[in-house]
Order: structure tokens, then sequence, then C-alpha cells
């Protein structure tokens, strides 16, 4: 369906607003508007008043430049949680599926892109300096480097690795092999090849 | 991915707000809602603004009751439209479906849904009083019944065939056949038996 056809402007610019939204076509727009149009008047508004508070409001944690409500995210003001340990992450996305795994208690660093020439994106696009201060006062005793598994993340570690590899500061990366769950002939060669270069012994996987 | 694991309320409810619309779940809100935080603030105080102020402002057509910014609608106001010549259909994205095939210089009446016992919908829960007004004031001369071809629709149909045959108007209803660009095989038998059944001169096919 061509929707070219509004009796409405309302109803255009809101559908135009819509479908602005990465994965949301015009159809799509239409019926969450038309949805919209059918809620209360004070839930519609909220929902609008969500949005504009959302990003007026949030803030970058300046410490670790995560999505937080304050100046210093939860996790970084947390006295609990180990700040030694600094897990180096693209985005705040990654941040929380990190946090869902229940498995780590140490702080992060969200350097908000990776090193990637395609797009123009180079090591001064990204927190780096605010890293480096963090290592050079001492404060870090280990830097996970847990980033995608492509070659922009494999660039990244690299530098992030040459850059901190001469001061004090163990630096690790996330664990590869087969998932959890997966059967063996769909794991691809080269994490098949890894997972057996980088056994463990059984004892620690149980 | 389970995100539960928010580093902020304010992003937590408006992931909350997206994952409400039909069709979206907490993982593409999240995704939706990330995107809107990477845009210019000024674009997103419009999204907002504009769901808010469609909320508010839209109005319904006092005489066919479309979605309208104006009291009556762009259609029913429009003089050079045969306002004799009414077609009835379930809601506003179906006058725009049909206004966009650019083949019809009536007016509407939009139901405000159908007949779904199911649903608890009945007839009093419909716009039909308006149209019987419109009937009575004896300015419609043909009503072409649009609605939609299921069980719900056909007793629609039915309940407005019995309340106005009396009067002295022509009811039609739209033209059911094999759809333009469908092969033969692919048609259903009560569609394609009935188009054998209604079959129409070459000549006005052409």
């Amino acid at each position: 369906m061509n929707i070219q056809s509004f009796t409405s402007k309302l109803l255009e610019s809101a559908v135009d607003e819509f479908a602005k939204l990465p994965g949301i076509g015009r159809k799509t727009a239409l019926r969450l508007v038309l949805h919209l149009l059918n809620q209360d008047k004070e839930d519609v508004n909220h929902f609008g008043e969500t949005i504009i508070k959302l990003r007026n409001e949030i803030k970058h944690c300046k410490s670790c430049n995560t999505i937080s409500d304050t100046d210093i995210c939860n996790i970084c003001s947390n006295q609990s949680r180990d700040h030694s340990l600094i897990c180096v992450v693209e985005n705040a996305r990654d941040v929380m599926s990190i946090e869902n795994t229940h498995q780590f208690n140490g702080i992060y660093h969200v350097l908000g892109g990776i090193i990637s020439p395609m797009d123009g994106i180079g090591p001064n696009d990204l927190k780096i300096d605010s890293l480096q201060k963090k290592i050079e006062n001492g404060e870090a005793k280990e830097l996970i480097l847990a980033l995608s598994t492509t070659m922009e993340g494999d660039t990244t570690n690299f530098y992030i690795y040459k850059k901190f590899k001469q001061h004090d500061i163990k630096i690790t990366t996330l664990a590869r092999g087969v998932a959890i769950g997966d059967e063996l002939e769909y794991a691809d060669e080269i994490t098949l090849g890894r997972s057996i270069v980088n056994r463990t012994l059984f004892e620690s996987s149980i």
C-alpha cells in the first residue's frame, strides 16, 4: 500500500517521524500511529514526554562513558565493585549484556565505537584518553578487552594492547570457543580450531 | 538477550514505552531508543512533540468520522466530490487505501469497526446513526459497502443492507473476483467460482 493519501497532516507528520526509525517502514509507521490514536491521551502524552526527557536528560558517565542518569553511573559509583578490573567495550548495550551475565564485578570503559577506517572512525574518535588516565593513575590492574570478534574489533584490541602494553597492567581478552549449546558440526573452523589449541582442564569446566 | 540490567532509569522507561507498541519487542525497543540517543536533540524533541500533538489535536470528521485535522475533513468539504455517493468503510486506513486508487470521487462513511460478537462489538458501537441521518436527508443516492470479505464484514454488510433497503437508495458492494496479477491456480475456489458467476463483458475489462 502506497500511503500518500492522508486525510490529516498531523497523521502524516507522525508517520514521517516513525518511518525515520531504523527498520520501520511507512506501513509499520502508519500501524503504530493508528495504534497510538486508540490509546488514552494520558498514555500517549507520557510516551512523547518520555522520549523528550530521555534525549534531554540522559548523560554519559564521566568515568566510564556509559549511558547514565547521573554524572557517575551506578556501576562506577558502587564501591563494592572491583575498580582495578576494567572491561573495555564498544557501547552501552555491551555493558548491559555483560551485566546480565552476573559474572563480572569490575567496572567498564565504553569506547563509544571501534576503529573502522571504512566508516572513517580512527582511534581519536574513541574514548581512549580517559582510559589512559585511569591506567596512568595506577587504578587499573587488569584490562579485559571485550570487543566484537570482527576485523574492526581485532584492530581496536591490537591498538589498545600496543598503547598500554608497556604499563604495569595485565591485558586479557574474552575466551573464544564453541558457544554453549552449539553442536560441533555447526561451529566454524577457526573457532573450533582455536578452542582445541586453548583447551581448558575438564575440572575447571564443571 | 534479556535486557534487565539498565544503567539508566530514563533509558529503561523509554524502552518500556516503545515495547508497548504492537509488534515491538524489548530488543527492538532498545535498538530504537539507542538510535534516538544518537540523533540531534532537536530532532528527538520534534519526534516527541509530534506524538503528543497528534494525540491531542487530531479530530474525527463530524460528517464521515475519518481522521482529520479539522471538524469537517478535506474530502467531505470538497464540493467537487459527489456527495450522493457514500462509500462505507471500517476505518480511516481503508479511506486512505481507496483514495490511493484515484478511482473514487464520492465521499466516505467510517463505521469505526465492524460487527463482531466475539469482540463484543455490536451495531450500537458503530457510527450507523450518522449514516442513517445522511440517508434520511435524501443526500445519498448510492451506498457502496466496502468492508472486509470476512464473516464480520459480511455480517455488517447484511445489517446495513437490511436497515436501509426500504429507503430509496442503491446499495452496492465491491466487486469480488480474481485479483489482477494473480495466477488462476492460486485463487481460492470461492473467489474463482464467484468470478465465473459474475463474469463481465470482455469489452468492459479493457
